[in-house]
């Protein structure tokens, strides 16, 4: 097929007159469909059902450091847990705190730790005046938004093929000392897909921060959860940081929200010595200690993280034909007509659209009006902001299989629409 | 019996003796016994187990207001527990809140978004200089160490048999626009067991603050916690701040975590809409929200709040006979001498002795040497400064009940080795 740049006006008119039939056709249809958040589908909750059977009218609630799961204390998770998550990240478990079910919340508490308690001998980031945290673009709205609160003025980096582009990402961190942060995730990243390559990871264990007290939010939120027969693998980042003695410049995140439940999982930290005392500082005032029966419910489900592994392949089962379609409809509908790009990821839960300059908000808006919600345009990009109008997040996960395929086929009429659309103009 | 202050010095010095004699005779034992925080016991803990069974196999996971319990959403908690919570407390639904497993959580969380945000149109209290909060004393460590952590000046106010001394609240916060708020346990206090009288209620509704931004930290853990057949009734502070327009006034907290388990149960705050609203802005960027599956637990086990008072009757059961060792030990070691005092609580989960002043640190002292482990003396006043070094908090729920036999017969040993030390100094 030829790309709609090199057609006639006539010919766009045409085969927007044809696209304009199919999406009235869908219209009338009275849809609702949602591609918007990276949510599990029905079918992923049902894997993990069991898990709420784990604690029986047998269960011990005494774990190896903590006499009784049921009562209060315990602030840094019990010892299994802290385990578990240690073997997912490749961290000892001392390096572990464990929280409660959202690693957002994680985030956003170290955030706020850094603000008002600082790190490295530094001032507290509240008592610095103006302060930057870099942002490789497109990335995840949620991280964004935490910033944002915090009144920390957000610098994008482009994000690369591996990575974000860290001859910037040096030459930004190591010159100017307002620049305190940069949020990562480097595995099967949201929403491109994209993993770190070692070279990226070896280039972030090496930056010479011209502030003392600047961190890595690395959030590990895809760790484990590989959609393809060919996974991506992720450097460890602790190992480089340490080759280089510089442990203290990373914070690490993850959960199990999107290996058990989204809304009751369990959330985890992992960071040097220095790093938990300091947010252990704030920690033992904010609360007495996390929910250690559902860490003990997941580790009991578990066993050990063998068993995390084997669950996932269940969750591998249920998304890899849905990514599968999504990219395939993507590459039947759109590929060749020069209007838009995407990823094939390995792992994650979205694949990044780029369309035509100037039309992902018509695309977003088109799609509305047909009963298909996608993520708001520009919300992959710091203030809501992208800069070309161009990036689409599409979450494949949630909807059922049937409105799924569907939902792809409108997002693909609407992205030819609103390029036909601008180039009629 | 005399009074110690009425015996002479032979007398007390033989006195000394005898009791130095069974005091060596328990240390000898080589006790390891608890009577610092306010802990459930695991008789306790055993009431509530089978709320780990209330989710089933049948169990369906969509609520009035949630399509699926297990997956992200919700960020103010099922519609279930917001009304239970709001039953509890006397409130509307709409009015609550439910959180993590955490109300000290969601006080700090509270107090952070006041400090970072602000309210009713004021700066945010990071933005307003030194600021100050009430601290009704004795009272509860972990409200201080919230107010301390933030930088928040504490000026403490007297309890009175009626709650805190209304006089020297009402001109102290008509008069200083830096006092932001007061920390009140209203029901059963900590360590007091002090239930706020109806005119302290309405004494506290009627304030009229200097700042306009001034806040009540409502901390109702003890609403429904009785250990009497006589329990204390408190006055719905929502009900008397509409009379007078000022629901914006308070925030108020309570939790499961006395009624099911301490570590993982559920907490709520009550607030006006405009609080909730101003709450929310800081929620809605710290996380998708909290564990809706132990929310949804909660409700199945508990089914309605009947089921919740017939399962207080329960912890009452168990908790009678203990408070009332406590205090007959107290009556019958201690009465007549002149050298304490203490309070017998129709609720709560303390017993607040006030030994001979400037003798709380050597009781507490000579209590751990006897192998028994007391609230720090000082713990229950704001930077851990008794004035007086007069107050002890006894925490009656913890150990098994022949351990606290021993260690109250111990303790008040220790209560009159430490009055005579001194008053033979």
């Amino acid at each position: 097929m030829a790309t709609y740049a090199s057609m006639d006006k006539n010919a766009l008119k045409e085969e927007l007159e044809t696209l304009s039939g199919s999406y009235e056709n869908y219209k009338a249809q009275g849809l609702s469909l949602n591609m918007a958040r990276g949510k599990p589908g029905a079918e992923q909750l049902n894997i993990s059902n069991d898990i709420l059977l784990a604690i029986t009218k047998d269960t011990n609630f005494k774990t190896a450091d903590c006499p009784d799961c049921r009562n209060y204390g315990g602030l840094e998770g019990i010892e299994e847990a802290r385990r578990l998550f240690g073997e997912m990240l490749g961290v000892d478990k001392k390096n572990v705190f464990v929280g409660g079910n959202s690693s957002l919340n994680m985030m956003f508490d170290t955030i706020a730790c850094m603000m008002e308690l600082g790190n490295s001998g530094e001032k507290p980031w509240n008592q610095q005046g103006h302060i930057k945290f870099l942002c490789p673009v497109p990335g995840y709205d949620r991280h964004f938004g935490v910033t944002e609160y915090f009144g920390i003025e957000m610098v994008t980096v482009p994000m690369t093929p591996t990575g974000p582009d860290m001859d910037i990402v040096e030459q930004l961190v190591s010159s100017d000392a307002s620049i305190k942060g940069i949020w990562c995730t480097p595995k099967y990243s949201n929403p491109q897909g994209i993993t770190y390559s070692d070279e990226t990871v070896r280039r972030f264990a090496a930056l010479e921060p011209a502030a003392k007290d600047f961190r890595i939010m690395w959030d590990n939120a895809y760790a484990i959860h590989d959609i393809s027969d060919t996974p991506d693998t992720l450097l460890n980042i602790f190992d480089e940081l340490q080759k280089n003695g510089k442990e203290d410049m990373v914070f690490e995140f993850c959960s199990t929200s999107k290996i058990t439940f989204p809304g009751a999982g369990v959330a985890a930290i992992a960071a040097s010595e220095n790093n938990l005392n300091t947010l252990k500082k704030r920690y033992t005032y904010q609360t007495i200690g996390y929910d250690k029966m559902n860490m003990l419910r997941h580790f009991i489900f578990f066993k050990d993280f063998d068993g995390v592994l084997a669950h996932m392949q269940k969750h591998k089962a249920v998304l890899q034909p849905r990514f599968n379609m999504v990219t395939d409809t993507l590459e039947r509908e759109l590929s060749g007509l020069g209007i838009a790009e995407w990823t094939k990821p390995n792992g994650g839960y979205f694949v990044s659209v780029d369309v035509m300059e100037g039309c992902a908000k018509r695309v977003v808006e088109l799609c509305k009006e047909a009963g298909v919600v996608l993520t708001g345009a520009g919300a992959t990009f710091p203030y809501g902001k992208d800069p070309k109008d161009s990036n689409i997040r599409v979450a494949p996960t949630y909807p059922p299989i049937g409105e799924l395929q569907i939902a792809m086929s409108i997002f693909c009429v609407c992205v030819k629409m609103a390029a036909l659309e601008k180039l009629l103009k």
